[in-house]
């Protein structure tokens, strides 16, 4: 990365963290970040809005650390000491941010509360640092690089100030500060049907290599993402070396990935799949109860080709609402090859769209008609294709089989408009 | 509480967090619980899986504490070095547990795995120290009572191991340890429809005076739990303290308690209620989309009372599924009283149940009808009374306002079946 290397320490300031009230997403946010720009975390702590503990932990921390990077404790009430305990520690003063008292001052003045004194501590910045602005609040941020050792940096407590006030005027900063004129530029890969740990397994040596750009995989409950961050003088620069890396990564684990983006999920990457090509859909839901159409509907603008669709979570429902044979479903089994097909297909013909998908299984914890929880049947009666079904088993606990079931509903479609 | 008051420190260790690649949820797990307890936590901190670092960071909890509680690093890996490092640090040699070791060998011998010298150690502990069992788990926990200093606990990282090791075995044996005879009894309160700080304000002077029972709210997205923990030499004396808190707390904030435990939910309680009275519940949803379902098909048993319905995205679809006069919809708007009424009526007698529900609105970005994001109107068709609407503005982002909408509904069945 060029550069000098960054031992860096993340000190979250919150009675409530201590507490167990809140958890700590801030540092594994600002981690995931730093880890992205080749800075190295060795320590991540958190303590309390005591001014005497919190200055015990920064002489720790400036020690031991080329960064400090303090989060929260910037607010208006009294609990609220960070700035004036590191301000203390440098044996410096706090100055006013113009900017940021006018917004305040502003604020206060249309909605005739009334402003204290504790009000304009938001806008103050320990005298010597860069202040950050805050787009999505009132306490600026700041950035303090040290002559003689340890450089601060300071964020906001909440996570709808902090991301953006990092992503935005923090990140550039340390980045022009630590690794001189190149710029710092990031991609994020996602995947859904492999494991964090098989993922990382089949690129453990592109990981163990990494340099420019860095790799970091993050799981969640049902996909992994993986950021490729490149640092390099230009834009263009930097988008070769991360499609290179892309290339490289798409060569081993390419089939599992199904689009980019902090921001982005399979249902938001299917559904624009399904609107570019406008092909409409519905769903008849047996065990997920109607959880494949919510995840739909969370995607804004679905309604151009959602139109609606059934939860089916009785056999009567099948019968009623669908028109299904109740001794078809009697003589196959409700879980089955068949109901799958017949659900799909039926919903389809009903609603008049483009695509029916069905669900159908065992959520758990008991078995049904002998079959295991966990075993789900998936019906997809696409276009105008022969309505097809797809048995899979999810071994795990009924709400992740549940969830499953729709993610892999929607991973299937996927994969049919890839075809 | 009784007992001395105990200053501790929890320590996270995996180079995982460090890096951002999981949440140290467990620290907030723990913080809560000791909170209960009347035990001070004046810092967290996550180190990685390195020796040195390690040590330092023993060395100084080690100091500024009476308690230390080590996270992580007790598997099987060469990276996992927690145990032998606190060993070191104390002096002590490693000794075997023969339950756990047999555990692991029957596990090998069962699996026709190989067994390497890396799993004898998860069955090791600190000589002295109080071994405790992982009922979910391989490597064992321990706790360390040192007459010289600090005492230590040592818990594996994943949360399913850690939290049953440390509510069975660790916090029974720090409560005997710091708080003598006595006993520990919890209770778990839940809220909804108020918001953590109101709760809090509303209780303050109770959770400044606390002492037994102590109070720890703690926020999730939608609702408010209320932990009350009472210390006492038997059940009987412990329920009498909890009984009077509770009515204490309740006659500030009852209405919104919608039930207790730690696992427990508003779409639990109110599918246990409909099921033990026998009530059959259908939906039509339209912003909503499937979501009202999907949280009742989350609760096993639920086909009991639950056959299915309807996802009424589209007018259309509100139309030819519930047979709702479209020219009914036009004149009123499809976000009106009258079209949620028609939706929860006609969706109940469809499915021949005892209640209907309904939900539509607006979930945003956008405005519909010149209707702002955030406006939903619920229709209820309860038993035999005439079919009711309400209207609420949430006034979120999209996921939320739907999410609200489903909790809304549950609660507002909820206080239907009070009365």
């Amino acid at each position: 990365m060029g550069g000098k290397k960054m031992h860096t320490e993340i000190i979250a300031v919150g009675t409530e963290i201590l507490l167990g009230q809140i958890v700590n997403t801030n540092a594994a946010f600002i981690a995931r970040r730093l880890a992205g720009m080749g800075i190295d975390v060795y320590h991540q702590t958190v303590v309390g809005d005591n001014q005497q503990r919190l200055t015990e932990v920064i002489e720790i921390a400036a020690k031991r650390n080329d960064l400090v990077i303090l989060m929260g404790g910037l607010g208006s009430t009294p609990d609220d000491l960070t700035k004036q305990t590191v301000a203390r520690f440098l044996g410096k003063n706090l100055v006013e941010d113009a900017a940021a008292m006018k917004k305040i001052i502003n604020y206060y003045a249309a909605s005739e509360k009334e402003m204290t004194a504790n009000n304009r501590l938001q806008a103050q910045y320990i005298e010597g640092s860069t202040p950050l602005k805050n787009e999505t609040g009132f306490a600026v941020g700041e950035y303090y690089q040290n002559e003689n050792g340890c450089d601060f940096l300071l964020l906001p407590g909440p996570p709808s100030e902090l991301q953006p006030m990092f992503t935005n005027f923090a990140q550039p900063l340390l980045h022009k500060q630590y690794n001189h004129e190149n710029l710092l530029f990031s991609r994020v890969l996602r995947f859904f049907g492999i494991g964090e740990s098989l993922l990382v397994t089949k690129i453990s040596d592109l990981i163990d290599e990494q340099s420019n750009p860095t790799l970091a995989p993050y799981a969640k409950t049902s996909e992994v993402t993986l950021r490729l961050t490149a640092s390099a003088v230009n834009e263009q620069t930097a988008k070769e070396l991360l499609d290179k890396m892309e290339k490289k990564v798409c060569s081993r684990v390419g089939e599992y990935m199904y689009g980019y983006g902090d921001d982005n999920t399979l249902v938001a990457t299917v559904v624009a799949k399904l609107m570019q090509e406008n092909l409409s859909i519905t769903a008849a839901e047996s065990l997920t109860a109607g959880a494949f159409q919510a995840a739909l509907g969370n995607v804004p603008g679905v309604s151009h080709i959602f139109p609606g669709g059934f939860v089916t979570y009785a056999n009567n429902a099948k019968s009623s609402l669908l028109d299904i044979p109740a001794d078809l479903i009697q003589r196959n089994g409700v879980v089955s090859e068949t109901t799958a097909k017949w659900m799909a297909q039926k919903a389809k013909e009903k609603m008049k769209t483009d695509i029916g998908i069905s669900f159908t299984g065992v959520a758990g914890p008991e078995a049904l008609e002998g079959n295991e929880a966990g075993t789900v049947w998936i019906g997809l009666a696409f276009k105008e294709q022969p309505v097809q079904a797809e048995l899979y088993h999810f071994a795990r606990q009924r709400s992740l089989v549940r969830e499953r079931s729709v993610l892999t509903g929607l991973d299937w479609i996927r994969r049919e408009l890839l075809k």
